[in-house]
């Protein structure tokens, strides 16, 4: 059975089912499991897991490489099977879990948690949940639309269930790149010197020892849903490859950029189709996700190659890319997140980092993680890797939110995940904001001209001139500085109206 | 003249004095400096430039490595001389005009300025002036206690005025390891995989065309100030040498540790010195600053190698370095700025950093920069690209300041410089807070017991149960987060008395 997919003759006995599967893993155990970003994700085990935590109940520690798909974070929370959760995730049920404080959330930049893991502090991980398309002669395996944190679980756990899914077309085989840094004093340079550089082997090494079992899926990964580019971020868009044009006449860039890193989302996906109708050619990546506008780049010939850890696209993407597979190989491959959110990688790129920002200050710090300072959304994912090292670290961001009662300009950010040392450039569809080699006061200046919402300016400003009378490198009213943010919590609207109420 | 230092024939007819040198730079232009942590600095060129611009006013735009020395920069501010300032300074007098908003500072992470510069955004350098031992003959300058970021000026700017300290030993030639990394898209791979290993040339390579005059002095470097142990220091560095024998036992260190990297001051000082008379040996440095503990560590044995950008030391061990420096030059080395504090060499090697803080919050999010969250200190300098790349980053301060009206553990740090995700560990002379891997409120409920200081623990208790009343991953209330500086800046003291008077 499945011999085309299982050569290791040995584990061709293993086979199990998910609920099998679900039995082995024990309460109070570190979990590992493949996923990154709803891709390449356990869909069956893990839910398996959830069903079984329903009547038996357990606890474990999660780790995967990003977030799931098919709402397994939710379910697992529902069940309260959950004690820890890192490094990320995005789903809405889980999310409440967190916020309450029943499940232990550890937001960590993807690239360290490999690293966490293999120093030793963390509990040893039990079980590790890996999905493969195929399991090769000596027990390694090719995984499938993901890389994550897979190579780093199969090395580190003590045993390792496989989901073999056989949705996805053998040819995946080739598209993958392992590479290990190795330990400490002995880490590893990561010889990458160019998007499109293989530095390792297609497979992950695995000791089929460790092999406990192995479940048959034929699920998809979750299609990823990304909105039409709409006014707003087509506007961002504008401003941004405006500015590109304006670094090409300068000199500092060319038409082919530099590797591009580009978060999930909207925004993102407006600007690489903005690229699209363009003059900007021989484009790479350098990234965390392949979304859809990533494929478009490539078919357009605009975009050479891609390296990213894990594609994410929308159904007819993915039914595509698997007929097509063979030739997308030449122009992709997905790497552990270790590797493709590198410190190392992306400064020596000079990689230009598109990231969303949930607010930002009139100094430059960006809040990506947490509402109203306190309520967690997603994580900081990422972001923080291409941000810090970047050649160009953009972010974007609506100018305001929920029919304007939100600015996303703000005095103060009041959970600071990037900081002002870290942000290049901040977009909004109102206007780019270089902030580049700029003392504090200067930096405000263009943010409350170029980014802030019309609505929210004059009080932007009244802040920042109140402010400088104070004093000081980076001016502030520390007595008033969230006031805006106290007031949305309490009338859901940062207007002013509200703010200072008219007296009759 | 000078033959044994200035080995290029030509350039031996370009002396001048400094009040000529200083006499060729002109308004509004960009200047670098050489100079980090006090050492290698202009002790000439920039003091006449400070002078000149009290009869003959003129603003430029300095560029250094990192603090200089003789008080130069207060020179410079009270001659309003300079526009704008980069990328660190310890300056009393600066410190001034920079909070009152007279002089623009940037403050950076110390590995990026070479970058900015090179990228091009920056206004071109017009003249760098460099301290030197020693003109070779193709024009190569060897430098003395530093390098900083004197090897991308001599790239950038267009001209160059070297001042040749006579009281630097020529035997200093050998101690420097000059490496660039090249432009982007093909910036090289910073082969260094040990602290010991040298990967480019012993002179800083200079076309002898730029050089439009040498400055001959015998000033020597401003000597460190380092204050003796006291009892919260030797507490703090007891607590930590605790940490690094419990890591052993654990097997996630070794007697030898990893490569260590501290911050100049009295607590970095301090747990050095804690090494000395320890079990601990074969330890190595990767680190910015060298330090009179580092070569205490050397003498006795107990250091192989120390690698920094800087050698910033007392003037007793000037003295004996300078003496010594065959001997020396066997144990450490001197690396631009962006190659001592690399994102890549940091985690490649796994570097311990220990930097200090000016306040930390609950969440483990640090303040190096901003008093009271506006008014500059000094800078971040390099303990960003340690924190966030170090295997263990680990920030120390004592636990209240100012006969303990200031509590240095608050809800909330009015500014961030390193956040939450690159905090491992923090230190006071109560107690040690291993935040590794922890969830925010497990980390708060950490620092409240380990760090804070008795007298706030209770009101850091009552704000932490409040804020979890509300919910979310990070509690906090913010309509009251800062009330404890809102009150130190109104009263003088965060105390709680003051806070809530009793009625009478
Ligand atoms: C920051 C991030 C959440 C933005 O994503 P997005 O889909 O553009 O988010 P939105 O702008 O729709 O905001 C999400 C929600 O928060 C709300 N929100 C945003 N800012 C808010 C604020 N200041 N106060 C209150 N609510 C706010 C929005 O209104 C929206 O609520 P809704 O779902 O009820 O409409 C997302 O990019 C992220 O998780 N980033 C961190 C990880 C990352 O950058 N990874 C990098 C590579 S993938
Ligand atoms: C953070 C830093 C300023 C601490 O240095 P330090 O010498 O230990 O500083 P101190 O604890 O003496 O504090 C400096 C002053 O600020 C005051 N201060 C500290 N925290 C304060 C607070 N929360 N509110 C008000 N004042 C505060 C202190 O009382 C002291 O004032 P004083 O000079 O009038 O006594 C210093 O380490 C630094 O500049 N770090 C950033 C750069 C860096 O880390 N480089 C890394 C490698 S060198």
């Amino acid at each position: 059975m499945y011999s085309d997919r299982i050569k290791h003759p040995a584990l061709q006995h293993k086979l199990i089912t998910a609920q099998e599967a679900a039995g082995m893993i024990r309460n109070n155990t570190v979990v590992g499991s493949s996923g990154f970003t709803q891709s390449g994700d356990s869909k069956v085990v893990l839910p398996a897991l959830a069903e079984r935590a329903t009547h038996d109940p357990l606890q474990i520690t999660l780790i995967t490489g990003a977030s799931l798909g098919h709402g397994t974070d939710g379910l697992l929370a529902n069940a309260h099977a959950l004690h820890r959760r890192l490094p990320f995730q995005v789903d809405p049920v889980l999310r409440k879990s967190i916020n309450k404080g029943e499940v232990l959330f550890i937001d960590q930049h993807l690239s360290e948690t490999a690293e966490q893991l293999k120093s030793g502090h963390f509990p040893h991980m039990d079980i590790a949940i890996l999905e493969a398309a195929l399991i090769e002669e000596d027990g390694s395996i090719v995984p499938t639309t993901s890389v994550g944190n897979s190579a780093a679980f199969a090395q580190l756990a003590d045993k390792i269930i496989i989901e073999l899914n056989i949705s996805v077309p053998l040819s995946v085989n080739g598209l993958h790149d392992i590479f290990y840094t190795g330990n400490f004093p002995n880490h590893r340079i990561i010889p990458v010197t160019r998007p499109d550089m293989r530095i390792g082997r297609t497979s992950i090494p695995v000791d089929p020892e460790k092999i406990i079992g192995i479940v048959i899926t034929d699920i998809q990964d979750s299609a990823a849903d990304i909105a039409a580019p709409d006014a707003a971020t087509t506007a961002i868009a504008g401003h941004l490859l405006e500015f590109f044009n304006y670094e090409i006449k300068k000199g500092r860039l060319t038409q082919s950029l530099l590797p591009l890193q580009a978060g999930i989302g909207k925004v993102a996906n407006s600007v690489l189709t903005g690229l699209l109708n363009s003059d900007f050619h021989d484009l790479t990546m350098y990234s965390e996700v392949l979304q859809d506008s990533t494929f478009d780049l490539i078919d357009a010939g605009k975009m050479l190659f891609a390296s990213g850890s894990s594609i994410t696209v929308s159904a007819p993407y993915y039914e595509k890319i698997f007929r097509e597979i063979e030739r997308y190989k030449k122009h992709i491959v997905l790497r552990p997140q270790d590797i493709s959110n590198a410190a190392e990688v992306i400064r020596r790129l000079g990689v230009i980092s598109i990231n969303t920002a949930l607010e930002c200050d009139i100094y430059g710090n960006v809040n990506s993680t947490h509402i109203g300072g306190t309520h967690m959304m997603n994580g900081i994912g990422g972001s923080g890797d291409f941000a810090r090292n970047a050649y160009l670290s953009i972010f974007v961001t609506s100018a305001a939110g929920k029919n304007n009662d939100i600015s996303r300009i703000v005095p103060m950010v009041p959970h600071v995940d990037h900081s002002e040392h870290d942000v290049d450039v901040i977009v909004t569809e109102n206007g780019l904001a270089d902030l580049r080699n700029l003392a504090p006061r200067e930096r405000a200046k263009l943010m409350i001209a170029h980014c802030a919402h019309a609505e929210y300016r004059p009080h932007l400003q009244d802040y920042f001139t109140e402010a400088c009378q104070a004093g000081g490198q980076t001016p502030h009213l520390l007595h008033k500085v969230f006031d805006w943010h106290t007031q949305y919590k309490n009338t859901g609207s940062m207007k002013k109206e509200v703010l200072e109420p008219e007296i009759y």
